[in-house]
């Protein structure tokens, strides 16, 4: 049985150049060994909806890739002081899956691109909604990311090293909770 | 020129038969003198994305119906301790119109059916993203509902006295609040 | 009858050298015509206790000067997340008057002094408060002073003139949201 | 070596029969075996202020008390929708000894009695706040006990069977928690 943590990458952001997403890539790019990762998207995913008689094949396809991690990293932007709403659209399907039991005790990293205060008012809302899921986020590093100060090239790639590094210490503080948390 | 106060009820459940929706057909029953009330239909709005070239018939048809708001009374549904995604993606995609000229100064009510708590956590969430928005919501009274106490029936009508008048107080409200801001 | 606008400036900081008590001196200074500012002292009020036979002497004096103000202006630390225990003590002394008289339908003007964030993370908390006790914050704007980057000197006075320009526009629009909720 | 897990309680209310202090009581009377719990008591100390020359000997005997905890258990009222001061103040006091060494890592399980709502405003606040700390609050089970519907008697006890339970509910989930973070 592998000791690898399959991280699942979940960007809120729509956009093709989303700097959110970004984040998620620069991550990607410099995983500790023993991480993985993979990632979600939501382009397709509808409006959750309990009129719905049956789960679009882009939600089961969401359930899958949550069945197989282990850990969530959440790319959080700020839309008008709270949370994005595909994201927390994408969180509420899954916590209908057969009850919690995609989310239930993952540990989970958070963070965000955004104006000066790098998405934060939207990732205390988001962490209340942990709460509820039972999901664990890191306490810290927390990485508020100023998009708008030119550590993004035009595709939403990272391109400062001050982010990239905060991005790099958060997933060495996501695998020690993940293992610490799986004991 | 008409002294009417014309609210917009927008409700951020897509269920045919809400409890929140049913919140807004009680208020809209019981409107007092001088006070008129349409519904938003949030149902084919699309996430907002940058990326989209035009903005949808469904979103300009929202557009209109906010130009002729002078008020809002927002049924706010809690999901998973936060706002329900369709309710936060309709204020998103106002945020944008030329800017935010669709929603600045106006006076808002907010209710909410929901568990126990009658989707407070949610509420309050709501209330942080009217302060970027300039939107002025009501302080008193706030209507938790809970949808879970033989409240409401089947199709989601309200059914149970006190909330109908818990409903008709905050309508009162509504009406001082927007004639005191309008001077 | 005076038309003036009489503002009671109260910093939650205890500190001789605050820099959220120099954001209020700094606002002071500034004052737009029509407009005078007291500050409250809160450095004997003790901790609210039901068991508390008496109102102490500097808790009455501090209800008198809130009887005098038509606006209040809330300098808002940031300790560890939230507000600072000082201000939430005396707003909560406040709301113990005959109930709420002292403070229900008061404009407010909310600042602070604090980290890179500005003291948002309180900020926002405060503003639930104000839901309760029926206070009406300003949307904007927002004051969010930087003290780690330069901006006063050693005894707390502001000297960024970026700032000093923030609490003047705050000024000016606790005078407007003043005038109009008057009526 | 004692795998005796000691917890903390700090209860906010600083009134003699405070049913907060009561629910810490309850949770005493219970606890399951492997745990021991502890009490702070507040009423001496004073607002943190940078200012003070010398911690007084009430913050010294409460930062002991911290030292010898593994968890802390914390009694949350609720005061205009936050934290109350007391609470609040202590923690603030905690986080400044020599930094944040005597609360980082630690499980926390928060309480509170109140109002219908259970004080659960105020525990969202204080759960913001223990981000910063790096303190561990239980996901679940939330306690919110309804001061005023007959759980408690005059002295502030506990007489209601179903408030009991949760209280025992939440130390054995403290109790599994903190040898989950301890590995």
């Amino acid at each position: 049985m592998s000791n690898t943590i399959r991280v699942l990458g979940i960007s809120g952001s729509l956009r093709a150049k989303s700097s959110n997403t970004g984040l998620l890539r620069a991550a990607a790019g410099q995983l500790p060994e023993g991480m993985e990762m993979q990632f979600a998207n939501l382009i397709d995913l509808p409006f959750f909806n309990a009129d719905l008689a049956e789960r679009p094949a882009a939600v089961q396809a969401f359930f899958e890739q949550l069945k197989q991690a282990d850990a969530l990293m959440l790319a959080c932007p700020e839309y008008n002081y709270s949370i994005a709403p595909a994201l927390k659209n994408a969180i509420d399907w899954a916590s209908r899956y057969p009850d919690n039991a995609l989310l239930a005790g993952k540990p989970v990293a958070i963070c965000g691109a955004g104006g000066g205060m790098g998405t934060s008012r939207a990732q205390y809302h988001l962490r209340q909604v942990c709460v509820y899921l039972d999901l664990h986020p890191l306490n810290k590093p927390e990485v508020f990311a100023n998009a708008f100060a030119g550590g993004f090239d035009a595709d939403g790639n990272v391109t400062d090293e001050k982010i990239k590094s905060n991005l790099a210490a958060q997933l060495l503080a996501l695998k020690a909770w993940s293992l610490r948390l799986k004991g």
